[in-house]
This record gives structure tokens, C-alpha cells and sequence, in this order.
């Protein structure tokens, strides 16, 4: 059940039965001379929704789709929220969210870039109940699509060299497979991309000069991305369940 | 150009010769019984990229689709940003998009909602220039989707009676145009909506039972909806233009 | 009954019976060559004078006299708040008026610039309760003089060219009335100021040099000016008891 | 010259020879039984207004009416910002006077409750420049108007005993002075008011029945306030004076 | 009891019978040629530590190390928050400390240039109360160490010229008791700093060459600052008594 | 060096040449029945001042002592900042210290918890620069200490089990190491504390009654914290020089 495609009576009814939310959150901006700008918000969007084909008891928001990419800024096309906005805006979500019902919020995440700030968005929100000495009526979960069980190893089997940390062929590769119309070649020189710190925008292009971090994305190919989706799919149904069914102490 | 399916040096070589760049804008919130949660987001989505695909020197941003719905927030599914907090993300997007040289936001919005917190955010933005005693690099627009030269005519014509306020047959059948398999029904009564004031979520779901304000949209099809977006469409391009090419004053 | 003249024990008692209060909302911005700058607070406050002098039912409050103005920031004595500032201070007037008891705040705006704002913290005020899943125990209403039952019709045949939309004759006028020893005059060139967008500050003064915008405030006369205030009045004093006695559906 | 009564070229005109404001800054609070609740910026504005009338080379703002009096609340008609609120509203007007050219301003205060805040906003405003290791090009003062030079010793003089903290004779006459048609009367009890520490607005109202510290109002009358206006004017005078020819060091 | 030096349940069983915790804090800022950085954090470390081993069923928090300092900022080693963050992580402190149940919270400070923010900042917690119409649980108290009965009067028999305000010698004699092998030594020119208003960093360095203001810290000795600590010492015990045994009225 | 030991003319001289600065940062917060409040700010601190008495070439800022701490509210002497003012504290460190010239802020953190706020305020900080199109003239580093190579190792090998993630016995001999006479004891039951998820304070409680999270602290000694100690000192000051000389691309 996607909810931009849903009627509001039809999440009120689903609320009855199912308390679990998943919003697919990421990031717009440059992955290399080829990657797409919305790959960080494409991968998880291709997934959950892949994964609500399969399993429509699934409740999937829209996709968060601008994050924490501040250090991608001098690469045309990348927006970024700060920090402190992006934490303003992931409230608002979960505000809404649970105002509705949903006690469990799952971010299915593709970005790293944006797991810091998520994490402390969680610990602002919690920090309102901790001080008035109130239990918060939900729990918030962060996964990283790459963190689903199984993925990461079969990402590291297909791709045992030139993986790297940014436009990996991983990403690519399942966004590939969903819009392989927009497949786009280049000549990376060097085959694979420099490793190094992340610091502000200007210092990134000197150390990543094409914005690419120690991938080699030119292994992506869209047969490739499918299996990478095709593994994280069941992943994440099976993930979900367990956050939805785990029991909370009194 | 959609920028969320092109790569970073596609922008870079694009700005050297366009400027402006549309950004679709919305919200995710309740339209009645059969109205789809992402209608507001969805139509000036719709609408952008159907104007690309005629016109590929549009270059067109990722949606933003949480917008200021709190007055909705009584209706499962709805997700909205406080005004605060929608000022400091679009602040964000603008910085991010004027860094890269874009010289001209055109906001291209499907929530009357949204409108106050857009011209206020506006406001915001410039003030930082206006107390500076600096000109601001770019300028900005919005323009509800409904209002661009035409389409308003066209709706009024099609839907004489009960076309309203919010849920309207006009922005459903946008919708249903797009998405013909989501077409949902139902027996509304009244079958034209109440009017009254907007407030806050409880005395609006009080004063408008089932979400709709002064509209019956039942009147809609995705016939109508594909005469509006063939309307709006030529409007948009010719209106992004008259701003692309305004003349500013030394 | 003005509140800042009154003790707090009067305003105590007078709650009992009356829960309504006005609070004269404008800005301190230029007026062009001739116009007073705080011609947007004084006109509502103006009115709201008047209106209490034929009814000391009616609570006014202290006047709220500086408002976003941030583009006619390049002209000398010019006061503007930021948007985010004007939100905060708005609602903590909200915030004091309505803990006393107070459950209709009328806002009398003077100001065509303010409009945005306001209604976005508006939506601030009424999105805190609206994510508490609370109904808000107030109502809050924006209406500009310039919009009471009758006063634009009556602008509009006093002045059917040049009014414009800054340094409107009506506006100079109601303060001629008030002010007639302030009287100031000038060679204005053009007679009929230009018209255009409102961006940042220096982007205004370029298009609009001596402040004004499609206006010629020559026109203007005390008589005239006392004309407008004695059509404003009983509509401020009519529109009010409608919003007082406006019934809220349960 | 009052600012909001001049039209912008004057203010642009003296700005060339007078680069120093001075504004009226007060609260509106609850005053004991029969004080106004406009005292604390009724004082200020009618001082600083009658120096305009002795010498009109003073410019002076619009009065900043509402500041910070949240220990006031529990009394009607009090209107309070937040410190946070208030910082913010001081930091957009001396951005926008400075903006001016504005090179001294002068806060003349009316509410000692103001005080704190007023110097933690001169810290905050003065920070940006430190942080950046440049010099402020404008100098901010904070001077209550009983501590113009030889007001206090008056005001003793005039109320040997019961002048006390709040509601003060002092500040009775000085409004009873200006607004002789709004006096009023009760049997104070006690005659003289308690002390003790300020905290919020119900500890307040506990401590401080009928909201006076330490008064006995019943002293003041329009002569006294009369004479103690006398002395504030030329004190003010020449303390503007004094700030406007201060010897900077490079 | 040292809270940072005692486990939680220490606390907890604390809280059964005292429930005032005493809060040192201060500035790491310049204290002219030879102070300590540290020294407006250390002083009210000092004095409450040693009081705390005489009594000690005195609970200490971690001393507040960092505060408002921004127009030392001229002088290496300065750390300052602007005040709005000082503002914000005061309020926190007082959240933790009292939802932990302390219902008195005394700052002992050591900074001047604090006064105005922490009182703002208390304005700013009550505030949240007062506009709730509910009493804080809890009283907040600020008091300089030079404040505390007979301190003041003892530093002034102890150095009768050149005290001063900024690097006083008193100050600077505590810490020399504290950190007898951190005394450094100086030519000091002039003896006596000069005196003189407080703005920016800039303008403090052109005013106050060497960072004092009005002092001659050549007096100080370790002596000197123990006699000074052995008086505020007992003082601070008995003051803090008198605030636990405060009667707070209905 | 340590700062606030310091005068600033000994900074100003040492900035010449090092232009490195060490920040002990970690929190204030529950460490299970025995383990000290402070022991989150109190192990960097033991650290970074033992490195500095073996080179005192380093540059030591004061103690950062309050952290992220929300999710152990729910134990009496734990004081926590919410992120967003923690960010903001942090932001003004580093706008102080930058301020003075130092390039390179390497933050030694003793809490696990403070790891995502400190990136986020990374991120926000760099963002300035990023959408300024300017590079940031200063690196930031963040390093738990337990993470200096060969920490974890050597920890892990004095404590192959119950080492855990909350009150470890490596953070509880290190301060046993340093406060040898504030050592505590108790019966830990289990003897291993349990593992889960972190989420808001009565949550956490829930889960973890006294406090540790999958620690046995009862292993801890103040040999094996001096072990730890003799490690980490020698690790930091080499990780502290590589910082500083590392080469920044152009």
C-alpha cells in the first residue's frame, strides 16, 4: 500500500491491523560521471516498492527524497538540507505519522551521509518524552538498504573489487535495473576513485575530483542491480516483521 | 532534463546555456474519501514532466511533496510540515540550487495551502540580501498549477458546479489521467461539499466530515484530467520562459 | 476599551462578557516621497480608535507596528522583521492573549506584505495543536482594512485610477485625516508609479525609485481620508461581532 | 522627528547629519489595580517624544511596545515575548536601522524586566562581528529612563517611602501626567505593596496579589509626573548627546 | 557529593532528603597578562568544592565551564557561546536536573558578562509556566560568588584601588590559592587598566589593550585568595540554606 | 599546554606554531550502580591531560563535560543536551577556537551516544562553507578515545567477555585509575547485563534495569584503567600529529 496512492479511508482502515510504516529516505545528488542524482533516494524507493508489489500488507510513505549532502555541493544538481533542517523536516514526518496510529516507523535509508543526522533526529525526538518522563507511543528504526541482511555480502560477491563508498557500482547497478533507459557510460580515470576523508564541498572535489569515492561503478549492469534488489526485497519484508513484532518491555 | 535521472556533469553542461530550473511542489494529504493522499504533489509533478517530455531544455527538479497540511492531519495518511519547518527546507533547496548558478526558481505548486509559507519563505530568503544592501543573484517564482494562463478557464468550464476548494474534479482527474488504475469511488454526501474556515485539524475534520470542501468529485475522469494537463502543459512552458526571459532592471 | 489605557482588573472584568479582541497589525516602511512611514500601522489603528470610540465594547490591543517589510529595506526608516521573527512574535502575542481567556483574535492588518506571514504562523499556531490531536480553544482572523464589507468598493470610486497597490491614495488619505498637520506633498514623476514583482530590496528600488508602486497618491485629501474611516468603522464593528458570534461546529 | 510620521526622503535627508535613533522601548503589563497596562511603553514614548518637541534634530523610532513580561501573565491584558522571541524582534530592528545608516542606537526603557534580555540581544548582535574578527559599525545603549541622570534622585525625593519595584508612583504619574483622562483609583491594601524574589507568572501572582512590588501608588499625580518628565527631557538630551560625540578607539 | 564523582543511585538516595543542587558557572575567556583562561569557571569551582568538603550534604553538578564571552574573543584561548545556545544549554541542564526531582537549582557564577543571559534564560524557562497558567515546580536562583554576603566587602578591604571589573585581583588571588604553580607574572602598563563601555571583540581590544578593565592584578596573592575562598565558603552554605528553606506561598 | 591553565599571551604565542587543539568531550550520565556520573568526560580528560604531561607541545581545550545523553534521563544525575543544542554548542567552540587560528580541532570523545550529533555538527558547520562556495580554513576530527590504535585491542584482551557497551569495565577502571579513592562496588545482578536497542529514558530503564548494557564492570581494576591509560596516551599523540600533518589537496 503506497500512501500517495491511497485514499485516506484506506489507511484508516489498514491502520487497524498494521502500526508499521516504512518511509524510504535518501539523497539527491552527484554519484559520479554516470550515476544518477537521485540514485540515494531511487534505490530505496525501487525496493520498498518493489517489496509492496510483493507483500501489499506493506504501508510505504512517500519517499523523503532531499537529505544531508552538504559535502556533494560543489557537483551541479545536488541539493542538501543542513542538518538541523533535516532533523526539523524527519520530526514533522514522525509528528505526523504517529499522530495517525503508526507506532513503528522504519526509514529505509540509502544514503550514509545521512545516517548521522537521522540518528540524532531519533534522540531529539525521544529527548521530548525522556525529559517529561514519558514512554514514547512508538519506536523509530534506521536501516540502510546495503545493511539489510544478506545484501551487503552479496554486494561484496559480485563486486569483490572497486566497491568503494560512493556511486558504488551497487547503487548503480539497482538503479540500472529500474530505469535502464537512463544508463550512462564515461572513461573513469582512475578505474577506481580515491579514498579519503569527507569534509566541506570544495575539499571534496580536490580529493574526489569526479565525486566518486574508491567505486568502480563501471561493473554496474542492470542484471546486476535486480539481483541486488532481488535480495534485499525479501530482506526487508522479513526486517519489517520483526520490528513490528518485537516486544517492548514494561 | 529531469535532474534526479541525470548525472552531475549533464547539469554542469546544461547551466552553461539554462538557468532556470522548475521545482514541482506539493503535499501529501487527505482529498476525500477517493481522492489520492499525493494529489497535490502528483499534479504539478504530472504536469512538469509531461511539459519536459515536450520540451527537453526544461530542467526539472526532484518533487517536493510534503508541504504545510496540518489543517488535514485529522485524516490518516496525511504528513505535514509545521510553516517553520517548511521554510528552513525550501531555504535549503534554494541555496543548494543558486550554488550550482541557477539564476531563476520557478515553483511550481499543486496546495493553495502552501502558498502563505511559500511567499513568506520567499520573503525570508531575500531578506537576508535586502539587509545586506546586496541584490539577490536569482530570483524566485510561484505558480499554482491551476493558475497558469488558461487552465483555471478551462477547469470552470469543464466543471461549472462543484468545483470547490479542495479535492476538486479537477486536480482528481489530473490524477486519474496518470493514474488510471487508482481510480477509487465512492457515494459522497453531500454530493457538493460544505465551505466554511480553515483551522486547525479537529475543527476542520468538524466542519468538513469526509475531507472535501465545496467540491463533488465525482465529476471527474481521466478524460477531463488528460484536457487539463494537455492545457496546463504548453502554459507552463510559455510562462517558464516569459520568467526565463524577464528583463531586470540595473 | 483600549487595553493599554485600562488597569488589568478592568480587562479582567470585561472578559467576562467579551472574549473577542483586535490587535492593529501593520509595518514602518517607506510610503513613497510624500506618504508617513508608519501610514501601515496607523491606518488600522486608526480604524480600530474610531471603531472603539462608537463601541467601548470592543477590546483593542496595543498596535502592532512593525511587520515584514523587508523590500523597502533601500528606503531610509524602514523597520522589518524577518518572516521567522514576525511568526515568533505573533504567536506569543497568541500565546498571552489567549491565556487570559481571550478566544477571537481579530488582526486588523494594515498591510498588504504582512499577509503571507501572518497566515503561515497562523498555521504554526494551529499546527501545535493539530499534531496533539487537540482542538485549539481560539480562532484567529486576518482581514485587511482595506477588505472590510464596502471599503474597497468605496476606495475604488474615490480613486478609479492611480490607486495602485503601494502608496495607495486611500491609504495616505486615512492618514491625512488622522495627521492633517503631516501633510507633506511633491512633484511626483510619474504621476501613476510603475508596477511589478516584489523580490529583494535593491531589485525593488531599481523598478520602483521613489518607493511608490502604480499609484498616485496626489489624489489623496483629509476629506477623502475621513470618508474611508467613516466607511470602515461600522464594517470593523460589524465583521467582529460576526466572528464573535460565528458558531463552531462540535 | 518621529520617524513614523516622517516620509523617507526626510529620513534620508537628516540621516546625512544625525546618524543616531532613539527608541522607545517598554513592555505592556499589568500595573497593579490601577495603573495602565501600557505603562512601561507609555513612559518611555511620552519622554522621548516630549524631548522631540524641545529639540527636533532627535530622531525617534516607533515605540517598541510589547517586551518581555512573562511574570506578568497571570494578570490580564499582559502581553509577553519569549527572551527568545524578543532577542530576535531587537536584532531585526537594529539590523534594519544600521541598514541605514544608523550609527548609535539608543534604547530608552521603560520595564525593568526588559533589562536582561536587552543586554544578552546587544551580546548576541555584537557576536556576529566577533566571531568574525570585525568591528560593529554601530554602537548599541540601554539607559531606563529613571536612570537618566538625576531622575532617580527626583523620583526619591518626590516618594520617600513606597516607591518600591513595580507599579511605582513614579511611573503612575508620569502616564497620569500624559493621559490625565485615565486615572484611576482603588483602596490599595496593603498600602504598601510586599517584596521578594520574581519566577514565573503564578508565583508571581501569588506572592503579589494585586500585582504591585513594593508600592504605594496612591502617592502619584499628574504634577508629580509632570516634574519628573521635566527632568527626564533634558537628561535625555544630553545623554543622547553624549553617546552621539563618544570618542571611539581605533 | 560531587555528582560527576558519584554513581546514579547516590544521587537517587540524595534526592530523598536534599533537593537543591548547586551548579558552578563561569567562562573560559582572557584575564589579562597572566590570568587564567579558566579563571570565571574555576573560582566558583574552588569555592564550591571547598564548601562541599566542609558540608557534604551539598550536591555539586559539573561546573558550566563555557559561557557568554564574545567581546573576549579578540584574545586567544576565548571560548564563548553567543547567547541563544547559552540559553538553550542552560535550559537543558535545568530540564535533566530537575526531571530528576531537584526542585532548587542554585548558580554560583563567575562571570559578569553571564548575569544578563542566565537571567534571560530563566525569564525564558518560567515563561514556558507562565504562559501554561501552571506554577514551576521548581525555583531557579542565580548569585556571583563576589556577591555572596561579606565577600565583596572583604575583596574591597583587601584591595582598595584596582580592583576593577575584568582580571580583578580577587579573582585572580582565588586561583592563585587553587593553582599555587600556575602564577604568572607580568609588567603591567598601565598599573591600573582603563575603564570604559563593553561592545564587540574589536572594540574591546582598542579599549582595553591587555584585556583587564579598571584592575591591577599585581595585587593578588595566594593569601589574599584564601582568605577570600575562606570567606565565601561559609557564606555559600548558609546561602543556599536560606534558599532550600525559602516558604514559597500558595 | 591547557587552556585554561593558560594566559592568553601563552596561547597567542603557542598558535604560531601549532595550530592543533584537543577537546575532551563526552557526557554526564548514569554509568550502572558503581560507575561514576562523569565518567564519559572524565576518561577523554585523563587522557588528553596525561598526553599533555608527556608533551606539552599539545594544546588542550577545556573539558566539553555535557553531552547527548536523553536515553538515560530516566537516572538521577544525568544531564543531557538535546541534540540541536548540543549542536549548537558545539558550533560555537569551533567558531571560537577557529577564531584564534587554529586549523585542525581534533575532538577526543568519551561517549558513545555523542558520535551522531558531533557528525551532524560537522556536517552543519562545513555546510556554511559548502553552499558558500568556500572552502572551511580549518579539519575537524572526531575520535573515541577507545577507538586510538590499539585501545580496543588491548581492551578486548583484558576483558574477552562482559565488556559490553554501557559502563564497560575499560571506562570503569580508568576512572578507578584517576579517582582510586571514589572506587564504588555493588552485586551486579546478572552478572552480564543485557543488550537491545536504545530509545527513549523509561524505555531504556525498562530494558536495562541498573543501568549497563552488556557489561560486567566488575572486572574493572585501576591497574588494568592505568593499563588502558598507557595505551591510549602514547596513541593519541601520535593520531593527533598525523592530524595535523596531513596534507589537504588543493
Amino acid at each position: 500500500m503506497l500512501i500517495h496512492l491511497s485514499s485516506w479511508p484506506e489507511i484508516e482502515a489498514r491502520l487497524k491491523t498494521n502500526k508499521t510504516v516504512i518511509v524510504p529516505i535518501g539523497s539527491n545528488e552527484q554519484h559520479g560521471p554516470t550515476g544518477l542524482l537521485g540514485t540515494d533516494w531511487l534505490c530505496p524507493e525501487i525496493i520498498a516498492h518493489a517489496a509492496e508489489r510483493q507483500d501489499d500488507g506493506l504501508v510505504i510513505a512517500p519517499t523523503f527524497n532531499i537529505g544531508m549532502a552538504q559535502h556533494h555541493l560543489a557537483f551541479a544538481g545536488t541539493i542538501s538540507l543542513r542538518p538541523s533542517t533535516f532533523m526539523a523536516a524527519i520530526s514533522d514526518w514522525v509528528s505526523s505519522l504517529t499522530r495517525h496510529g503508526f507506532e513503528r516507523i522504519y526509514f529505509l535509508n540509502g544514503h550514509g551521509g545521512n545516517v548521522a543526522t537521522i540518528e540524532a533526529t531519533f534522540a531529539e525526538i525521544y529527548a521530548e518524552w525522556s525529559f517529561l518522563e514519558e514512554r514514547a507511543p512508538f519506536a523509530l528504526k534506521l536501516v540502510n538498504w546495503w545493511d539489510l541482511p544478506g545484501v551487503h555480502a552479496l554486494c561484496s560477491s559480485i563486486f569483490p573489487t572497486g566497491h568503494g563508498m560512493h556511486a558504488t557500482p551497487s547503487e548503480i547497478a539497482v538503479t540500472q535495473a529500474a530505469y535502464p533507459d537512463r544508463i550512462k557510460t564515461a572513461d573513469y580515470s582512475p578505474k577506481i576513485a580515491p579514498v579519503g576523508p569527507i569534509r566541506d564541498a570544495l575539499d571534496y572535489r580536490a580529493r574526489f575530483p569526479d565525486g566518486r569515492i574508491g567505486s568502480d561503478p563501471a561493473q554496474a549492469s542492470p542484471e546486476k542491480g535486480q539481483r541486488i534488489i532481488d535480495a534485499a526485497v525479501p530482506a526487508l519484508i522479513k526486517d519489517v516483521a520483526a520490528f513490528t513484532n518485537e516486544v517492548v518491555p514494561d
